[in-house]
């Protein structure tokens, strides 16, 4: 998996501070995570093919997290798209696209699959061999879901020497891959287990924006590669974190200690801060492997 | 007045390219004409006080019009805003407003006044004794205005010679600026015109944007000192103008010409040319005074 951060900024896009927006690539499947305002100019600027967005995940209806989804889904059309697109938020946003298009009387040339969120609990809205999604459930002022993306590697690599000694034909390859057993063409059997290599452990990214201090998410988390998780402030400004539901760095630290996860990226910070470092330095008190979401870094996970 | 270019795009933002979005200051009024998206990230950039924006002006409810206002108005009240927003635009828009703020759950600590346009001939919207402002009905795929902005000077400059010859008392300086005539204590008649110089000349910017070739608007605009018309197209593509309801450069700069207006800006250049020098150089066929709408760029009227 591959994550580019698009914006990390709360509340307000302002010049070179895009408000919250991923993009997170599995097995050439791109899904953005989260649209602010102006997010398709950060798009064209790092160079993300518009036409390969197949699903847009949105955590909640705050604007920060969807004013530039509208445009998005214009612009796609003016570029000639015709696959679909799945939109998985909260229920009403889809009401607020089809309003806008009555109003402009315009059009799509593409097809708008709508999954409307509700559920207060973890939901799984993806599952195919390649990936799975799951919803996780936020505790923010409005309804709001995380999300939980698994990159799963379903098929066995079979040792090069292996090959060599068995001379495999086709079929049986295939049938090693998927991690069935063969048979030699003089009957022996060969197990798969005998042949192939371990199995590559499946790999976990959460995107945790935006909610209050939640220990609940914990056992949702744990043990994940990569975990995004919200710092709207520092704890000098904790009461604020508490009134507004959001986070600090030092939350957002303990959150990933106690899920042992391998990496904390945070973001959403508050325009009041002129200068991030001291998220991280906050942050590393409790957590050591931690990042900050600055626009344009990418992170493999 | 002192028009500042915001974004002169088409259809969709890209980097260094925002869709059509003026500031017209008219006697410390701030004026905002179309709201594309992103546009607050160029009202920082250009330094302008967003408090001071008093009326939003919306051409019509295609998206690069105006898919930037709610962000803008979600700003607003992180801004801490208290003063009314008047919103001049097609109606709709209000129900979108709406929409946005319940699915939120969010609040404005304003009043947001907005005045539903409707009309398909020309009304006069706003008019005081500062300035006026009138509808320039417009032909294009969706219901269109153009705005009609006049600065007005009532108040009579008095030649200071007389001053001093009369001495006038205050009570009657304030006469004379309103065009009244004032008696001396002696009960001399002294005729406002014999005192005052000639009444400034009220000055007129109109913006047409987006419109099909109409002639109509002609008499609407007639003798003005600065003309806004939109050029999506160059000649070369007359049948996509055609097609899609806009203008070509030529056909701008025939309005400006049978208008007899002062100045012509060019705007709303589709994304299709790379070099805008080509509108300039086909608007001086049939109009001299022409300049392109590039972004950042002030014009004193």
């Amino acid at each position: 998996m591959k994550l580019t951060i698009l914006g990390s900024g709360a509340s307000t896009p302002k010049i070179n501070n895009y408000t919250t927006s991923q993009i997170l690539k599995i097995k050439n499947n791109y899904f953005l995570i989260d649209c602010g305002e102006g997010i398709q100019m950060q798009l064209r600027k790092l160079k993300i093919n518009f036409s390969k967005i197949s699903c847009i995940f949105i955590s909640h209806l705050h604007g920060d997290h969807y004013f530039g989804l509208i445009g998005l889904i214009s612009t796609f059309r003016l570029l000639g798209r015709v696959s679909d697109l799945n939109i998985y938020a909260p229920k009403g946003l889809q009401e607020l696209i089809n309003l806008h298009l009555k109003l402009s009387q315009s059009w799509l040339n593409y097809r708008i699959i709508f999954h409307a969120l509700t559920s207060k609990s973890q939901k799984i809205i993806i599952d195919n061999s390649d990936l799975s999604v799951k919803t996780i459930p936020l505790n923010h002022r409005i309804y709001t879901n995380g999300f939980l993306f698994e990159e799963k590697f379903n098929e066995r690599n079979i040792k090069k020497s292996k090959i060599k000694e068995y001379n495999f034909k086709i079929e049986d390859l295939k049938k090693l891959k998927k991690g069935q057993d063969v048979y030699l063409d003089d009957g022996t059997k060969i197990k798969n287990s005998a042949v192939v290599k371990n199995l590559k452990k499946s790999k976990k990214y959460a995107f945790c924006s935006d909610t209050a201090y939640n220990t609940n998410i914990i056992q949702l988390i744990s043990s994940i590669e990569c975990l995004y998780h919200e710092s709207t402030f520092l704890e000098s400004h904790s009461d604020l974190a508490k009134k507004t539901m959001h986070s600090t760095a030092s939350e957002a630290a303990k959150i990933a200690s106690a899920a042992n996860v391998g990496k904390l990226i945070l973001g959403h910070f508050s325009n009041r801060y002129k200068n991030q470092e001291n998220f991280l330095k906050e942050a590393k008190i409790y957590f050591k492997n931690v990042f900050l979401a600055n626009e344009g870094t990418i992170f493999d996970i």
